[in-house]
């Protein structure tokens, strides 16, 4: 078995984009040569989604830009549809990422669109980006529970992530959004999905509201899956539930894989000191646990 | 596969005894009322060590008489010797806990003696509760590694896990004392131990300092354990990493437990409501992820 896995960090988009004060450009930048520093692979940058939606991410344009390219590292950059796309190509963007949830309930809320519509809109953006030699991931959210429906069907979680994979996306990060998944069904849903799509095509994206998600990415590794999403410092929160946690922090899974003797690439401790100093900033105590510890085990 | 899993709540005794603000005995009291009220089969009430190495639970005769015993309910309490065993039984205790280290260096820091020499100690403590028909339950703490020494050879928790099990313990808690394990290790270590005793009389006790603990503790109900030590609202911090995470929370263990399709018995909203009450008269936020998620659900 291979015993590499990518951490998607997402922090500075997924992370940054549900804080409420205003987070300044520089400091966004500063952010991310941080991370580019740790041996992380994988970094979304920021998000090509309109201002008025996520007022956070604003500067996306200015903060693209701004951010040291290191070689080798991936710095994916979210678009909702065509006019995102240009956006971020405006900037130099090589990666892309599109989304959609597999809850119809929780689609036509986010985006005024039902999930066969939202998937239209992608298909210029994944047309214009083999052209363009961009790549693109997808996200599918809501693949363990809704806030508005409940119950997502596993059909359903299937069948918009192989439309995505069908459509061009190399990988598709199956989101658990409000972070009601427990190991056993996250488990369950990600055997149906790579029934049909190939594991290392599949990465998973776990919020850890319930505080699960660890548990949940332990089950999802011990079923294939080698591609964790993860926010240093465990930012985001939950706009479904107020003051809860936000996404899993990158430095705890960090902390497990190389416990579990799995490789990242990822300095724990400079990831860990990256962590604490985005809290520091944001004016609160890390998200991650680990960070906590390392910390005292340094002091 | 038998599907109810005991929880043995641990707060009132590992979580408040690493609190440095002293708790008055009658919120102590009404903290083991609120959690016999949960359906929880199993709450550790106090400890009889000596006050001079606990102040905080130093009221221990008066929180075990003040307490009402709920029909069902077992109320253990930790003593550390026959002295010990001695106060406890004065004041009606029908189970009590012994405890000692799988690292020889931490139990001599911890206790001033080897680790056989604190079995010694607790054999005329097993032969008298064997007269008098009380339980006695076994901690072996660092079974995932020291502060002191580092690395814990299995041979060595298996060892001392047998030892009280051979004196008559009848259930073992296996404890991550600094919370350093991942869920491959806490599950060869369980895998190990359970090849020498009953797996139904082992229990894992996990702590959350790296943010580990719930991933281990799926690794283990995998491999098959049913009872699991936890403590609500997160409490205790780690006296090896300061500002560190405690107990794992009993509310985040009952939510995955209920997700995975397992009974416990005890009512997560009422749980979630004492940790939160609990967080609030330690003048902080609950440490239960699912604690502060169901109240915003609920608000």
């Amino acid at each position: 078995m291979n015993d590499f896995v990518r951490i998607v960090e997402v922090g500075p988009r997924d992370g940054l984009q549900n804080e409420a004060r205003p987070i300044a450009t520089a400091d966004k930048i500063a952010l991310i040569d941080r991370l580019s520093a740790t041996g992380l692979r994988s970094i979304e940058a920021t998000s090509f989604v309109s201002p008025r939606w996520v007022p956070q991410l604003a500067d996306a344009a200015e903060v693209y830009a701004g951010i040291a390219k290191a070689p080798g590292v991936a710095y994916p950059v979210l678009v909702p549809n065509e006019q995102g796309y240009e956006r971020a190509r405006q900037v130099g963007a090589q990666e892309v990422a599109v989304f959609t949830a597999a809850s119809e309930a929780f689609n036509r809320r986010n985006t005024n669109a039902g999930i066969d519509e939202s998937i239209e809109r992608f298909r210029p953006v994944l047309a214009r980006a083999r052209q363009d030699g961009v790549r693109v991931r997808g996200y599918v959210s809501t693949v363990l529970g809704c806030p508005y429906q409940g119950e997502v069907p596993l059909a359903d979680v299937v069948r918009v992530a192989r439309r995505l994979h069908e459509l061009g996306c190399y990988e598709i990060s199956l989101g658990d959004t409000i972070g009601v998944g427990t190991p056993r069904r996250a488990r369950a849903m990600l055997h149906a999905v790579a029934a049909e799509i190939p594991l290392d095509a599949l990465a998973v994206h776990f919020h850890d509201t319930y505080g699960q998600a660890l548990a949940n990415i332990a089950a999802c590794l011990d079923e294939g899956v080698r591609v964790v999403d993860a926010a240093v410092s465990g930012t985001g929160g939950c706009p479904y539930a107020k003051g809860a946690s936000g996404n899993v922090a990158s430095e705890d899974v960090v902390y497990m894989l190389h416990g579990m003797g799995m490789s990242t690439g990822v300095d724990l401790q400079a990831l860990a000191a990256t962590g604490r100093w985005l809290a520091a900033l944001l004016g609160r105590e890390t998200g991650s646990k680990a960070g906590k510890a390392l910390a005292s085990a340094s002091a």
